[in-house]
C-alpha cells in the first residue's frame, strides 16, 4: 500500500482527501463523467466469452484518464438495439463489468475503479432481467415488506452480474394521468411513496448508509458491504409529475407550501440511498439540475442525504433552456450539486469552464468527492471484480419470481365485482378476449428488455389455460390497441369466439411495449408513435378513453349478455366507466409484469384473493383533473355542470373476495406520539389480505387545510372470521403543517379517520 | 358646523380621526357591515313614487346605529326576483337612493352618509342598465380608450342614480376555460388585464384618486369630484381564474414566482381605485379574505392601493374552512385588511369578538378608517343625495349604446374566412339557424338585468333583417343549447328553413341566461342546472364541446353544401374544430352585449370592419388544458400521443376584412426606457382596426424564462393602403424577472416580437 487513498482501515473522508489533492484536471473531470452508453463501449463473443473493447471506448477512457461512471452496460431494448441476438446473457454479465473495471482502473494512475450503474424500474432493464409490475401497480400493494423484499432480489440479482448502482423510480407522483411515465409512480400519495423509496434503498442497501451518521466517517472496513447489497439511486428528484398538462418533463407551478407539504416527505425518503438523480424538470421555473436549495439546502442539509448527485440523461444539455453558454450550465450544475452526469456534453467542457474562470474548482472537487465516496463506500476499491455466478444467478431469479408473482397478484385491484369472480363455478368455456389477452410484452410497461422465450409464453391465454385444465379456452384479439384500421374483422372473430362460452375474459387496455423499428430521442424516450404503443416515457394522452375500436369491441361483446370480467391491463388509468358498464367483474391489473398473467388468472380462479386498492384517486376522463384526494378542503362548486367533480374511485379503493370490518377505532396522544389502535376483522369466508389506511385531517391555523393525508398503513392477513387488533404509533411530527408564514406548527386537533371509522383528539 | 368631521376644508384623516373617535362600538360594526340584500330594504310604489322602508332594514339601521353600506339597491336578476313588474325604473333610482341615503343619516348619531354600491361588471345590472359585452369579448378589443370611455359612460348612468360604488370585475384571468366565470375575465393575459382594469378606474374616478399622493391629505373640497364620477371597486383579488379544475372558487396551487410574475401588474393597476373586492379562493392555502400580505403589504404598502378593501359576497362565512369560532374569522380578516362586509353573518358577530377579547380593536377602527375615507373622498357628507336626472340619463343612455356598439364591434373576432364575409354579393335570401339566432338573453351573459322590451327585439334574426332589408330572412331554432329532448324535429325544420337560402347563418355556442324558476345561493350564484344555461358563476363545465344536438344540427346544415357563416355566441371557449370544418366562416362573437346582435350584422355586411383578436389561447377542448401562452420555454414533450399540445388558435389571434403588414421594427435602449418602432400598412382595399401587440422574450438568470409575455400593445386605425408608424416606449422594468432567489433582476437580453417581426436587444 503506497498511498493512504489505498488503505481501507481509514475512514472514507480521508481517502477521498488524499485521492482529491492527487488529482489532475482532467482527472477530475474524468470522474464526473457518465457520457457513454454502455452497451455501445464493447463487443462480446459469446462462444470465446472474450470482451473486447470499442475504440470510442478507450479513447473516452485516455480522456478522462480513468472513468468516473458507465450507464447500462447490459441494458437492452429497442433503443439500445439490443437483443438475444447481440446481448449478452445474464450469467455472462459478470465477465463484462470486470472487463470494464479493468479498463477503468488500468486508465487511471490512481487504479480508481468506476461505477456501473443499470437502469431498474421495476427490474433490471437487460436480457434475462426479472421484470416486477411498473410501480403504478406495486403502489396498490400498500404492503412495505414485499417491497422491501422484491427491491433485495433486485439488489442480488445485479450484484451477480458486476453492477454497482440500480437506478429505480420511487420519487414521482402520479398527479396527473395524462403523464406517460405515470406506470413509473407508485400513485398520487407522498407517503406511500416515501415509504416504498425507503422500503427500496433498505432492500438494495441494507443499512450501507445509516440516518445521522456520516458513512465517510467510518472505514470502508468497518461498513463491511454485504456481496448482495448494491447502491440505488432514486429518480427523480423532484416533482416530475407535477408538469402542467401532464406533459414529459413539463414546467411545474407548484409554490411553497404546497411543494414542502407534499414533496418534503420524498426528501426525506432518500436519506439513506446511495444517489438520487435529478429531475428534467424545473420547480417554479428553476430546473432542478441547477437548483443549490433543493439539492444542498434540503435534500443534504435538512435531510441528511448523503450520496451522489446524478444528472437525467442529456437533462444538462437541455440546460440550454437557461444558458447560451455550456461551461455556464456546467458550472451551475456543479454549484448547485450535481456530481456525476449522463450522457450529455455539457460535463466534457468541465476543464474549458475552469479554464475559462467560468467554473468553480472547489465546486468540481465537491462532484468529485461525492463520486469518491461511494465508491469507496461500495468497496470497489478493495472489490472491484466479480466472481462467476454460476448457479447462483438461476436461484436469485428462481426466487425472485416467487415475490414477483405475490407482488403481481397484490399490484392487481377488483374494482367492480358482483359474485361473478372467482369463477368458481367450473366453467367449461372460457373465452379470452382482447389486445392484451394474447400479448405478453403489453404486460411489462416501458423500460422493459426483449425477453426470453420462457416468459413470452406467460400471456394471459396461456395462464387461464394452465388455470383451468378442465375447460376450453378460446382465443381472438378482438381489436387492437390503437390501432383503427381493418379492425371489423377482428371484432367479429372474437364475437363468434366469445358466442360459446360460459364466461368471456376481456383483457383491454394500453400498452407500453416498444418495438425494435421505433425511433428514439438521444435520452431513450421513445419520439416515434407506435400504433399500438400508447403509454410509457414520451407517451402522454390528452384523451383517458380506451383506444382503438376497444369501445365497440367492448359493445359487440356487450350484446351476447354472457357473464363478462375485464382485466385492464394499462399504465394509466382508462376511462373505465363503459367497461364498468357490461362487465360483471373488472380486475385492473396494471403492467403486472413477467408473472402478472399468472397471478390473473390464479386471481380469476380464486386461488388468490385480490387486496390491491388504488394508490391514486381514479378519474372519470382527462376533463375533470386533477382529483389526488389530498386537495385542500375549500367551499368551492365542487361539480361540472356536465359532470361531476368526484373521480371514479377514491384512492384506496379496492375489493377483495372476503369482507373486512373496522371497529374500535382509538386513538390518544402520549410523549408526543399518537397511539392508534383499531381491530379488523375477516368477516367473509375466506383468507384475504387487507391495507389498513389511516388518514389524517388536521384543524387549526389560518390555512385552509387539505381534505385529509395518508399517514400510515399496514398490510395485513386475515383468516376467515378472525380479527387483529391493529396498532399505529405516529410521532406528533405528522400533525404538523406549515402556517400562514411557512413555519412548521402544530394542528389544534386531528381527525383520523380509517374506513368509515374516525375519532377526533385534540393536541 | 359643530364637529371638525364635518368641516370639508380639512385633510380628510383629520376628518376620519375626528369622527372615529366619536364613534362607540355599536357604531363602527354599523360601518364595517354591509349585510343586507338591498333590493329588499325598500318598497317602491310607482304611482305615488313612495320609498317605504322594510321593517328589517329600519332594525338593521337601529343595530348597527346608521349604515356603513348597501348592496344593490336596483339589483334586478332571477336571483333578486326584481324584473320590470316590482323594480325601480332607472328614472326613479335617485328617489330610492335618496331615501336610503336619508335613513342611513338620521339613523346615525353624527349624520353618516351610506355607500350604496351596485353591480356593474358589464354594465349596471338594474333594470334599464346599459349591458356591454362581457369582459371575454371585451379583451378582444385591445382598446384601452374603448374601455376607459365606456367605463365612464357606467359612471355617468350609476351617478345619476344615486350610486356611489360600482363593483367591477377587471382582476380575474381566464387561465382555465371550464370556468364559468371565464365570460368575466379580460383575458388569460396580466398585462392587457391590468391595462384595462386601470382604464375603468379612469373611465369611473377620472383622477379622484392619484399616484403616489394620499388622498386623505387633501380636503374634500380640493378633491373636487365631478357629479359623472363614482367610486370602482375592483374584482376579484386575486388569482381566482386560477382554480384546480376550473371549479368556481376552488384552490390555488400557484406558488410566489408565478404569483409575483402573472398577478403583481394585476394588484399594482388597483392603485386608484376606490376599493377593490377580495376573491373567494385561497392562493396556496391562505384564503384572500385573511391573507394580510396580499391586502395589506402587496396591494397597500408595496403599490399604494389606498382605498377600502371589501368581502366577497358570504366569503367571509366561508371561513368556517379555517375557523370554527365566528369572532375569530372576523378577527382574522379584520387584521388582514377587509374592511367592508358582503352579506355575511360572520362581522355582524364583531361586537362580540371585540368583547370576548378575539378581536384587536384597532384592527375594526382601521377597518372603519378606510370605510370613513372613502365617504369623505366621494363627498357624500356634503352631498349625500342626487337630484331629478330628468332628461340626463336618457340622453346618458343613448350616447352609452353608441360606445357599446362599437365595443361589440370591436370586441367580436374573425377566426376563419374563405372571403365569405362580408356578404358584400347581396344575398337574396339568408337562412338565420340556430339556439342563438333569436335568443335576445344568450347575448348577455351572467350579472344582467331583465330587459325592457326595446332592446328585447334586437336578436341576431332581427337585426340581420335590418341590415338585409332586400333580402329573405329565414328562421329556424335548429335545436336548443343543451336540451337533448325532442331536437330532431327542430334540426328537420332547420334544414328545410335553410334549404333555399343562399347563406346560412349559423348563431351557435352557449347561454349564461338565468331564468325566474331557477335557484340561487346565498351569494347569487345558480345553483339549479337550467337545461339550456351552461355558463357563468358556479356553471363549469369539463367538456368544451358545443352542447346539445348542435353538433347534430351543424352535420345536417353541412349536407346541404350551401355558403355557412357561423357565429359563436359564448362566455368561454368551445371546440371549435366542428364549426370550422363546415363553416366558411366564422365569428366569435362571445357574449356581445344589448347591441350585440347589431354590431354582428353590421360586420357581417361590411359595414364594420372586424378587429378582434383573442386574448385567450383558445383550446381545442379540455383535455389539452393548461394551453395559456406565457407558460415557460422548457425543453419537454409538446405534443400528445393523440393530441397535439398546441390551442387551436393563438393568443391575439384574429382576421379582418383587410390585409396589415409589419416591417421595419427596430429597439433600442436609452435612459432606461426601452423605445420600439414598427411600420404597420393597411395593404388591403378597405379601412379597419389593428391591434398591434408587443411580446418580450426574457433572457437570461439562472430561472427558465416564459415563452413570451405581452408587454405592450396599441389599437390603430389605418385607410386602405396607409402606414403609420408605431412607437412603444417601455420603462425598462417591463425587463425585470424574479431570480432563483426570488429578488427582482434585470435581463440580459431581450428578444422584442410584433407579429413576425422580432429583434434583440442586449441590456
Amino acid at each position: 500500500m503506497k498511498y493512504p487513498y489505498q488503505n481501507s482501515a481509514l475512514p472514507i473522508q480521508e481517502r477521498v482527501a488524499d485521492l482529491l489533492g492527487r488529482l489532475s484536471l482532467k482527472e477530475k473531470v474524468g470522474q464526473v463523467n457518465q457520457h457513454l452508453y454502455g452497451w455501445q463501449t464493447y463487443h462480446f463473443d459469446p462462444a470465446t466469452k472474450a470482451v473486447q473493447l470499442t475504440d470510442d471506448f478507450t479513447k473516452h477512457l485516455d480522456w478522462g484518464a480513468g472513468l468516473g461512471a458507465i450507464y447500462g452496460l447490459f441494458r437492452a431494448d429497442p433503443w439500445s438495439k439490443v437483443d438475444y441476438a447481440n446481448g449478452v446473457l445474464p450469467q455472462d454479465a459478470w465477465r463484462v463489468s470486470n472487463a470494464i473495471q479493468h479498463a477503468a482502473i488500468t486508465h487511471s494512475r490512481w487504479g480508481i475503479p468506476t461505477l456501473i450503474t443499470e437502469e431498474c424500474p421495476h427490474g433490471h432493464q437487460g436480457l434475462g432481467g426479472v421484470s416486477y409490475p411498473t410501480n403504478i401497480g406495486r403502489g396498490n400493494s400498500f404492503d412495505t415488506d414485499l417491497i422491501r423484499e422484491s427491491a433485495h432480489q433486485m439488489a442480488r440479482e445485479l450484484a451477480l452480474k458486476g453492477v454497482n448502482l440500480a437506478l429505480v423510480s420511487t420519487l414521482d407522483l402520479a398527479k396527473d394521468p395524462r403523464w406517460g411515465r405515470t406506470e413509473e409512480c407508485f400513485g398520487e400519495d407522498p407517503i406511500l411513496s416515501a415509504r416504498f423509496s425507503q422500503a427500496v434503498v433498505d432492500g438494495f442497501q441494507g443499512n450501507l448508509i445509516r440516518p445521522d451518521h456520516p458513512f465517510t466517517a467510518d472505514s470502508t472496513d468497518e461498513i463491511n458491504k454485504h456481496s448482495d447489497q448494491i447502491g440505488v439511486v432514486l429518480k427523480h428528484c423532484i416533482a416530475q409529475g407535477e408538469a402542467q398538462g401532464g406533459h414529459n418533463s413539463g414546467t411545474v407551478v407548484l409554490g411553497n407550501r404546497e411543494f414542502s407539504e407534499v414533496y418534503h416527505p420524498l426528501l426525506q425518503s432518500v436519506q439513506n440511498a446511495a444517489g438520487i438523480m435529478a429531475a428534467y424538470n424545473d420547480v417554479d421555473g428553476i430546473p432542478c439540475h441547477i437548483n443549490h436549495h433543493l439539492l444542498q439546502d434540503l435534500v443534504r442539509d435538512q435531510y441528511g442525504f448523503q450520496g451522489l448527485v446524478m444528472a437525467d440523461g442529456t437533462a444538462l444539455d437541455r440546460l440550454n433552456d437557461v444558458f447560451d453558454d455550456q461551461t455556464e450550465a456546467a458550472g451551475a450544475a456543479l454549484n448547485a450539486g450535481v456530481d456525476l452526469s449522463l450522457w450529455d456534453d455539457t460535463y466534457t467542457q468541465i476543464a474549458a469552464g475552469i479554464h475559462a474562470g467560468k467554473i468553480d474548482g472547489q465546486a468540481l472537487d465537491r462532484a468529485v468527492a461525492h463520486v469518491l465516496s461511494i465508491k469507496f463506500l461500495l468497496g470497489l476499491f478493495e472489490h472491484p471484480y466479480v466472481s462467476d455466478p454460476g448457479h447462483q444467478l438461476d436461484d436469485v431469479i428462481q426466487s425472485s419470481q416467487q415475490v414477483n408473482e405475490q407482488l403481481a397478484a397484490e399490484s392487481i385491484t377488483l374494482v367492480k365485482n358482483d359474485g361473478t369472480l372467482p369463477l368458481t363455478g367450473q366453467p367449461q368455456n372460457i373465452a379470452v378476449i382482447g389486445p392484451n389477452a394474447n400479448a405478453y410484452y403489453n404486460l411489462l410497461g416501458d423500460y422493459t428488455a426483449p425477453q426470453s422465450d420462457q416468459y413470452q409464453r406467460k400471456t394471459i391465454v396461456s395462464e387461464i389455460k394452465r388455470e383451468f385444465p378442465n375447460a376450453t379456452i378460446t382465443y381472438a384479439q378482438g381489436c387492437e390497441i390503437r390501432n383503427h384500421q381493418d379492425q371489423q374483422r377482428k371484432i367479429k372473430t372474437a364475437i363468434s369466439v366469445a358466442q360459446n362460452a360460459d364466461v368471456i375474459l376481456l383483457a383491454l387496455g394500453g400498452s407500453s411495449a416498444r418495438n425494435f423499428n421505433m425511433e428514439f430521442l438521444r435520452n431513450g424516450a421513445v419520439s416515434s408513435k407506435g400504433i399500438n404503443m400508447d403509454s410509457g416515457e414520451n407517451v402522454d394522452v390528452a384523451d383517458l378513453s380506451l383506444g382503438g375500436e376497444q369501445l365497440q369491441l367492448l359493445k359487440a361483446i356487450s350484446h351476447l349478455h354472457k357473464p363478462t370480467v375485464a382485466v385492464m391491463i394499462q399504465g394509466r388509468p382508462y376511462d373505465l366507466r363503459p367497461v364498468l358498464a357490461v362487465s360483471n367483474a373488472v380486475l385492473v391489473g396494471w403492467f403486472p409484469g413477467q408473472m402478472g398473467a399468472v397471478a390473473l388468472a390464479k386471481l380469476i380462479s380464486g386461488r388468490y384473493n385480490p387486496s390491491g386498492r388504488l394508490s391514486l384517486s381514479y378519474p372519470l376522463n382527462s376533463q375533470q383533473l386533477p382529483v389526488y384526494y389530498y386537495q385542500r378542503a375549500v367551499t368551492k362548486q365542487d361539480d361540472y355542470y356536465d359532470e361531476q367533480g368526484q373521480p371514479l374511485f377514491n384512492f384506496g379503493y379496492g375489493l377483495s373476495y372476503t369482507n373486512f370490518k373496522y371497529h374500535d377505532l382509538t386513538a390518544q396522544v402520549t410523549d408526543r406520539m399518537l397511539h392508534v389502535t383499531l381491530t379488523v376483522t375477516n368477516t367473509g369466508e375466506c383468507s384475504g389480505n387487507d391495507s389498513v389506511l389511516l388518514f389524517l385531517k388536521l384543524h387549526g391555523g389560518h390555512v385552509i387545510q387539505r381534505k385529509r393525508m395518508l399517514r400510515a398503513f399496514k398490510h395485513v392477513t386475515l383468516a376467515p372470521h378472525s380479527g387483529l387488533r391493529v396498532r399505529f404509533e405516529l410521532p406528533l411530527t405528522s400533525a404538523l403543517f406549515y402556517n400562514e408564514h411557512m413555519q412548521s406548527q402544530l394542528a389544534d386537533r386531528l381527525t383520523i379517520s380509517i374506513g368509515k371509522q374516525t375519532v377526533t383528539v385534540n393536541l
